[in-house]
C-alpha cells in the first residue's frame, strides 16, 4: 500500500484548532458538551461519477461533501462543532489533488464556523469515494425535526429551487433549451456548491413546528415532514421561488418545472410555520438577507399534492431521488 | 440511481434500540452525554481488496470494520455507545449480501453493546468501501492516551501477536511453510475477525500510564507511544506472546517473526505499566481470563529496539504499516 505524502501535511494543520482532535496523533478523538447541549451527528458520503463529475476542482468536491453534512446539522438547526473525514483515494491520486481538497476543507471550515477532529485515508483499488460525520450542538431538547407540522401551518423554503438540478443538466448536456452565460454560470455553480442554512437552521429553533433540509427534491421531502407529522401538504407552483436562471428556462420549456418539485440537490431548508410565528419568520429573513418564501400549507390527510395558478393538480410522478439510510 | 430493497429493511431495525436514532428517519441522529462523561470518536474505513480481500463472508466484512472501530475505543478506554455507517456498494450488490452485511452488523452490535444511530448508503461504480464513526463515552479526563510512559514502566500486550498477518499469508500462499488444519484455521479466523478487547480497555483506565491498540504492527505502534511520550522502549522478542499456530510457522521459518513484530491486523491492547500497577494488571488479566503478557521496558531516549535471548538486536527494518490521519 502507498502511502500518500502530502496527508500528514495537508490534514493535521485542518485539525490543530480543535483540542479533542488531539493532533490526530492518538487511536480516537474526545468531545465534550457544555451542560444542557445534546450533540447532533450526521452523516453524508460521495462518490465519483454518482454525486460529482470527477472532473470538478477538488477543492470543490470537498465543499460539496462537507456542505451536504453542513445543510443537515442546519436542518436540525444545530451550531456546527466538528467532523470526522474518511477519504479513499484511488492509487495514482496525486499529492496536488490532495492539497487542494485539503484547501477546500480549510476555507469552509473558516466559513461555516467547523473544525477536523479525526478521520481515516485508506486507498481504494476503485474510484475517489468520501464520507463524512460532522456533529453540532443544540440546546438539550429543542432541535428541529420533520415530526411536529400540524394542518394550518404554512410551509416555506429558503432560497430558491432547481437551479441545482437545472445546473447538472447544462453540464450534462441535456438541458434542451438555450440559457445565456449569466445563467449557466449561475445555475453550474449552484450544482458545483449548495449554500447550507447554517445560520437560518439556529434561527428557526423554537419558532417553526418541522423542518428538514431539501436534498431528495421539495416534494420528495415535504412527503417526508408529511409522514412524520401525520399531514398532508398542498403546494402553490406559482408561488415556488425561482431564480431569474430558472425562469428563464422554464419559460421556454415547462417540463423543467420537475426540476424545481424533484430535481433535488437544493440544500434549502424547507419549514412549517404555526399562525403565530409568521412575523418571526419574516423578521428573520430580513435579519439573514435571505428569501424566505411561502409556499404551501399543511392540510389534514396525507400525501404532497402540487397545484397550478388555476388549481390544477400538477403533482409530479417522482418526487424525487430515492436514497436509503 | 438504483435503490437497494434491502436496504430499509436491514439497516432499520439496527438502530430500533437507539432513542437518539430517531428511526434514522430525521436528518441527524441526536446524542445526550451523562454528566462528568466524555465522548471518545474514531473513523476506520476498510475498501475492498486492500482491507479485505472480497471473498469473504460479508457478515465477517461488516464485523472486521466494526470490530476495528471498537478496537480504537477500547485503546481509549471507552464504553461503546452508538456508530454512524457509510457504505459504497458497487451497482450490483444483491440483497442477499446487504441482508448478510447487516446480521454481521447485528450480531456484533449484541456482542459488544453497540448499536446503529445513523448512516448513508450510497452507490458506486468502484468497488466496495465503507466507513464507521463509532463513538464511545469515558468519565472526563479519564480517556487511555499514547502519552504518559515513563522511563522505567514495563510494556504489556493483550492476547497473541502476528497470527491475523501469518493468517493473511496463509490466505495468500506466500506463507511457505506447511500448516496442520487446526493451525490454518487458527491463523485465518485471526486474520478475518478480530477480537477487540474493549473490556480489557475499559478496566485499564486509572491503571496503566499509556495505551493504543496494535493495529499496524508492534514496533511501529509502540514507536507512537514513544513519540507521544518522549522516551523510547526496548522489546524482548522471547517474551513476545506467540499463539501455538504462530510458533509452529516460526519454527519452522524464523523469518516469519517479521509478523510477530511488524505484521499488523492484530487488534490487541498495547500499554505501558508504573511499578505501582503490576500487581493490578495481572488481576484484571485473571478476571477477564485474557493472556496479559510483559514484552518489555519503557527506558529513556527514543525509539524503540528488539533484543533477541543473547541480547543482540533484531529491530525489523519495516516496523509496520504506513497509514495516515
Amino acid at each position: 500500500m502507498r502511502e500518500f505524502a502530502a496527508i500528514h501535511t495537508v490534514f493535521t494543520p485542518l485539525a490543530l484548532n480543535y483540542a479533542g482532535s488531539l493532533g490526530l496523533r492518538d487511536d480516537a478523538a474526545l468531545l465534550r458538551l457544555a451542560q444542557g447541549q445534546e450533540l447532533v451527528v450526521t452523516t453524508d458520503a460521495i462518490s465519483e461519477g454518482i454525486h460529482f463529475l470527477g472532473t470538478e476542482a477538488p477543492e470543490w468536491i470537498a465543499k460539496k461533501l462537507l456542505r451536504s453534512n453542513l445543510s443537515d446539522l442546519a436542518a436540525m438547526g444545530a451550531k456546527p462543532e466538528c467532523y470526522f473525514l474518511s477519504i479513499m483515494l484511488p492509487e495514482n491520486t496525486s499529492d496536488a489533488w490532495i492539497a487542494r481538497f485539503g484547501q477546500g476543507l480549510a476555507e469552509d471550515q473558516a466559513l461555516f464556523g467547523i473544525q477536523l477532529a479525526g478521520g481515516d485515508t485508506i486507498t481504494t483499488k476503485g474510484l475517489f469515494s468520501a464520507s463524512v460525520t460532522a456533529m453540532g450542538t443544540v440546546k438539550m431538547g429543542t432541535s428541529l425535526r420533520r415530526s411536529g407540522a400540524k394542518a394550518g401551518n404554512t410551509i416555506y423554503v429558503s432560497g430558491t429551487l432547481g437551479d441545482s438540478a437545472l445546473g447538472l443538466a447544462l453540464l450534462q448536456e441535456r438541458l434542451g433549451v438555450e440559457v445565456s452565460p449569466v445563467d449557466s454560470l449561475w445555475l453550474k455553480e449552484r450544482y458545483f456548491l449548495p449554500h447550507p442554512r447554517v445560520g437560518l437552521g439556529q434561527k428557526l429553533v423554537g419558532v417553526v413546528s418541522a423542518a428538514m433540509d431539501i436534498s431528495d427534491g421539495l416534494v420528495q421531502d415535504l412527503g417526508h415532514i408529511c409522514a412524520a407529522s401525520g399531514v398532508g401538504a398542498v403546494l402553490h407552483r406559482k408561488w415556488l421561488p425561482l431564480s431569474d436562471a430558472a425562469a428563464h428556462v422554464i419559460d421556454k420549456q415547462d417540463d423543467w418545472w420537475q426540476a424545481v418539485l424533484a430535481g433535488g440537490d437544493d440544500y434549502e431548508l424547507l419549514f412549517t410555520v404555526p399562525a403565530t410565528a409568521q412575523e418571526q419568520v419574516k423578521a428573520i429573513g430580513e435579519e439573514l438577507h435571505l428569501k424566505l418564501t411561502m409556499v404551501g400549507e399543511i392540510v389534514a390527510g396525507e400525501g404532497v399534492s402540487v397545484q397550478d395558478e388555476h388549481g390544477i393538480d400538477v403533482t409530479p410522478e417522482r418526487g424525487g431521488y430515492s436514497h436509503a439510510l
